[in-house]
């Protein structure tokens, strides 16, 4: 009986880097956690235990830190296919780079931005995930943990019922949710910023103004309008809690409750997760390998 | 020997409560977290089991849902008086509401504030402690989790070094925390959302333009500020974590750091904890009790 | 230009079941957290809010519930089948039924085993992944956040240096992982507790008595003795943290460090992941759709 | 209009601290997370940014390090008297040490503990709060995180039904709590590892084999038994969160559920808070200063 070594990678995890670009008295922030992962021909180290071939994770968090300061960190995407492209080479023939960007707000004082003092924004995060193999590269960006509801506007009914089913059909409820996005980009010369921010605005605007007759309609509605919207965008996939807003029972007190007062559950939440893609995308490749499915 | 039963309460803690007011086409959300406490003659209970002195948790979280009902919310510090001063009868003597406010903001459509659809606006939390004794009642409010930085304007040095002192002097730091704020209010007659925000405002306004030898410094100063300003204050608390930003050491890469690579670290961190107070402060009662000390 | 629905799934996530077996005076404990997905003819609902394809998440989890009183739960890799078999008919062709099982051991009294009370066993859980897709089905057992930490027998050296390299060699370290592993099944007649047993104790034996020269030694060694041992696994993937202990330098204050003085960091962290699998495994066929890829 | 000064304290929080005692082939491991905080003259900092009063949070945590090595870690109470009487001095006229103790099983390998290799043994946690004062000390110790259930032996009932009151009574329910206990200590010469072990099996015993007409019941239960049986601990705060099990309606289904099927609820959650004393119990001093109440 064989036994191998099948798909493996192993890289440094959660590296914090804080940046501040001081050029003038208005100072810059960009404020990241990047993950990265190395694949290639690890065999030895596994097998073995000859570490030949292994870039040591240590190493892989120093280049993070030195290529922050060699030139400008820039938008999330060009940052990771700078730091995937330097790694691949020799035996390592791929890279898989993770990066979360956390917003920050300049603090406001007499009703003007301050130069160097900021607040943090909200615990919505940018990311993209850039996988390179050999020469070829591909680009999945996204947003995390925006947190999103409707108090109208959204109905759920007609769905079957069996021997277990219980709920009620219903015209008008909260519809909630905590976006995990994730766009798969095609094509060359994309403007990152601009198109991640009108991705972000065509999300919000489509989970505002579409009518919902289920949270399924709502997730497809958003990644339609983000194909239709945006020509680099070949591919969304969203996965969406449907963070459940139940409406209190009153009548034990004499009260009635028309949509107004409701319990916000924790678990368990459905959850909705889907790809809206075009025909003609282009093909993934490994853009998505080793990412969450959804 | 003898043993005796000491000070103790009971509750509901974090009720998840979310309202919608539907009184024309703009809603309006209040997202709130409700703890109820509460305290009286609880010897029984604790001695024997005699659970007829014990207002079941279960019936306090049913009342939260009721009183939401009953009449609009309004100000978490008038909500939770509605409470406390509700539970304090019979064998209730007294009483400790806690309320966590979450913030949601409109998605903005074509330039204009939905009417019904929000996204939630960060983790930083509006809150109130209310205390009930008899006829007596003390406001705690405060906020937490307002995570603040400035780049510059920040040093730290002229402090003792004795045999385990390496840190190093500096002119120039990034200074980073996360305000826990809580403030006791006297008098009467206050208007609880203008006070908040006036208070929020000058505590940012502070961190930003006040230039900082210590984070000490910087604590004592936003809690004067608001004194200052507020003259329904009579004390505040402030707990400040100093959320460490190191500067990367680059030398080794043949590159200087002049204040732009850093690493943020997450333990351990410095933790700078005081009180602010007017010297005719009102006395603090209860106000304070079963709460953190700062 | 044509739009399409891909690959979704939706479901009831994190339903928490706690179940008694009362049959005599010694009370048997199941505590699980189920999570439900169901897959097939979803493109109705999704383009159009038509309902009539999608069993509501509130029924598959008032289907938990009710299966655990139907019969006895029993190991989770039987009640994942039983639910998975359940949900597949009409519309749905496909469900994923993810298991945790958190553990309780028995409070001693009098070093004997209490019949009814129980203590928490820890953070480590036994989890399963079944995926059912018309009358196939693949079980994918594992377990998540087993902390593991040995204080010697660990080195690592011989890795290569470039210019971002500092980490220095060392023959002596503290080598330490949360272990999350995912085994693939093959075969029939399987006894899920046994297996389990099994193969934590050998992931455990093997990574106490392996001499490492690297984690992804250590993470292929395990992955080999579990193979060696148990004919019933085709496949097994690890993801390894390196939660790593820094030696404190104390040299500053005239004291030496013989690996005696750490420091436990939180991030960042290596990670290490990796699959060891038969030759002759039988094909995963949907196994691993939608589940982490290590 | 005078501002002032009032309480405060600094220090460092959270430092990971892991030590080997390696004086021969079989290893020892200490796991703490420590967290210092100074008191005393410390206006100048606060009102000028003058720090020659501030032993930097740097330096005391480099201290927890340096004492680490000078001599053995011992019990976790030692250590914080130790390093608390080492900073009192010159303008720091208090402090309060914080230790936390992560525990670590042995791996059994064919049935023996092995050497140097460990599994973390849950999340459960002994605690102290030691206090120092000039030359006075108060030692509170604890447990954190101590999760127990009964299946059965509670019951709640005849607590008074008013307008808000739905919950039915019940005389078998599942008790379940996460167990917070601090105890305060009182005398000398106490054998701090011996003590933390027996506590912790009076409350577990007593929670077991205690019949339970309210939690409440179970808090004093428990407080009393440790009092009775333990002379050198003057008082007991327990701090038990009621994390309900709830029984699922079944009746939909047509079946019965004879306190089989629960839902482990999250939130909200009741929440019992006492104390229990001797009636002769020394002077709390400054014993439970800037702890939490219960």
């Amino acid at each position: 009986m064989g036994i191998t070594l099948g798909p493996n990678q192993y890289g440094k995890a959660e590296v914090r880097l804080v940046t501040v670009t001081r050029s003038g008295p208005v100072h810059h922030l960009k404020d990241l956690t990047v993950s990265t992962s190395l694949r290639g021909e690890l065999a030895r180290t596994h097998l073995t235990g000859d570490n030949s071939d292994v870039l040591a994770t240590d190493t892989q968090k120093n280049t993070v830190y030195a290529f922050a300061k060699e030139s400008p960190v820039g938008e999330i995407e060009d940052f990771a296919l700078r730091l995937g492209t330097h790694f691949v080479r020799g035996p390592i023939t791929g890279a898989r780079i993770l990066i979360e960007e956390h917003g920050w707000d300049r603090i406001p004082v007499d009703g003007k931005a301050h130069d160097h003092a900021f607040s943090r924004a909200g615990s919505e995060k940018r990311t993209t995930a850039v996988t390179v193999q050999g020469s070829d590269y591909w680009v999945v960006s996204g947003l995390d943990d925006l947190v999103l509801l409707k108090s109208t506007g959204s109905e759920f009914h007609g769905f079957p019922r069996d021997e277990y089913t219980t709920l009620g059909e219903t015209t008008d409820r909260i519809l909630a949710t905590a976006v995990t996005a994730r766009w798969r980009y095609q094509g060359g010369a994309i403007d990152w910023a601009k198109s991640h921010a009108e991705i972000r605005r065509v999300l919000l605007e489509t989970f505002a103004t579409k009518h919902s007759l289920s949270l399924q309609q709502t997730l497809y509605a958003m990644g339609e309008a983000i194909l239709q919207a945006r020509p680099e965008v070949a591919e969304v996939r969203l996965s969406l809690p449907n963070k459940h807003h139940f409406l209190v029972d009153l009548s034990p007190f004499g009260l009635t409750n028309e949509n107004e007062v409701f319990y916000a559950a924790d678990r368990p939440y459905g959850l909705i997760e889907g790809t809206v893609l075009r025909d003609d995308a282009e093909d993934p490749g490994l853009a998505w390998h080793t990412l969450p499915a959804f």
